[in-house]
């Protein structure tokens, strides 16, 4: 590494989506978000004040969705809620935290049954790997959404070992195109999942 | 299946540990759990109302642990808390499906903390499935949590495919004295950051 690399470190990449993706303050699923506010382009359909979702650039499978952190944490463990320190700052930052790792695992089932009622199929894989070891490629945490049966056609795939094979380019690059797509409707599937729940909220009786 | 199933049908396997281990008042880390009270044995660290987590007895590696949902849910779509209808019993059921993603979410990185802490290895994957074809093979939501480097000596370790692992007999029976030893030390740790958290909470500044 050079000196210069100190000053002007290379930017974790789902930083740069998160910075670019702000959250809106109407709902949590964004509308018609540009893909192009980052290079590689970005198939948004999730983005909340803690967590993102977004469509694999390399996926394994068709509908390969990511869902990740807003902030910077490298490993799941990272999300360390306790603290010894009293003090103010320090219960905001475990607030947070702990906000951070309830929304992911809140979020989950919701992307799920987005990917399925698009995709038709019901069967997949949550992965998540920690450290490069562990096939970690971005060092930011999030949880891949594998669909079953929908591997890209790579004549390589039959040589595939556990979860190496995140970090060995048995992975063909998303098509800009069909992303647009396949984001255009888990969005639309997120969003009436999320409206349901906010309907279901306003008729509770009022005690 | 004989009519017979039909009337008693097989329990699954994690709705008899969840109901043999009941949430304590006192902690969500259970004191020395008998780990007799199912067969085959379970090695318990972690006893919440929504949530429980212990040692997989077939692990693939030194340290396999899976976290489940209290309840019975097959897939995690089946966390579902949206409900078209508003009455009372369906928030409360809403709810409750919430808090359970919620504490999947928050658990997830203490459990996986105590497990690099008490092996002192830092590499580990997250893991998933939902469905058979997915490789699931008990019908009850859980995460794996599994150690890299940490594959247990099996000689056909070399010709694991993906996440086909899981459902293939590349596993060893989880030795009992082994296992004992170690949900003991992991259960230790669970408390100790459990404890500190607490304190944390109780040195706060009272406004």
């Amino acid at each position: 590494m050079s000196p210069v690399d100190d000053y002007y470190p290379i930017e974790c990449a789902f930083c740069k989506i998160s910075a670019a993706y702000q959250p809106s303050s109407s709902s949590p699923v964004p509308i018609s978000p540009d893909p192009d506010l980052v290079s590689p382009q970005c198939h948004l359909i999730l983005s909340t004040p803690l967590v993102l979702a977004f469509l694999d650039i390399m996926p394994i499978a068709r509908g390969h969705i990511l869902i990740t952190t807003r902030k910077h944490y490298t490993k799941l463990s990272d999300l360390q809620a306790s603290s010894k320190h009293g003090d103010w700052l320090s219960k905001q930052s475990a607030n947070e935290v702990r906000a951070t790792s309830r929304a992911l695992g809140e979020w989950m089932p919701v992307v799920s049954r987005a990917l399925c009622k698009v995709t038709g199929i019901e069967d997949w894989n949550v992965v998540q790997n920690n450290g490069e070891r562990a096939a970690q490629v971005v060092p930011h945490i999030h949880f891949h959404l594998i669909l079953e049966g929908q591997r890209t056609a790579r004549k390589d795939h039959g040589m595939l070992k556990s979860w190496k094979v995140f970090g060995r380019g048995s992975r063909e690059d998303l098509d800009d195109e069909e992303g647009a797509e396949l984001a255009g409707l888990l969005r639309a599937a997120i969003k009436e999942e999320v409206e349901e729940q906010d309907s279901a909220e306003k008729d509770k009786p009022k005690l």
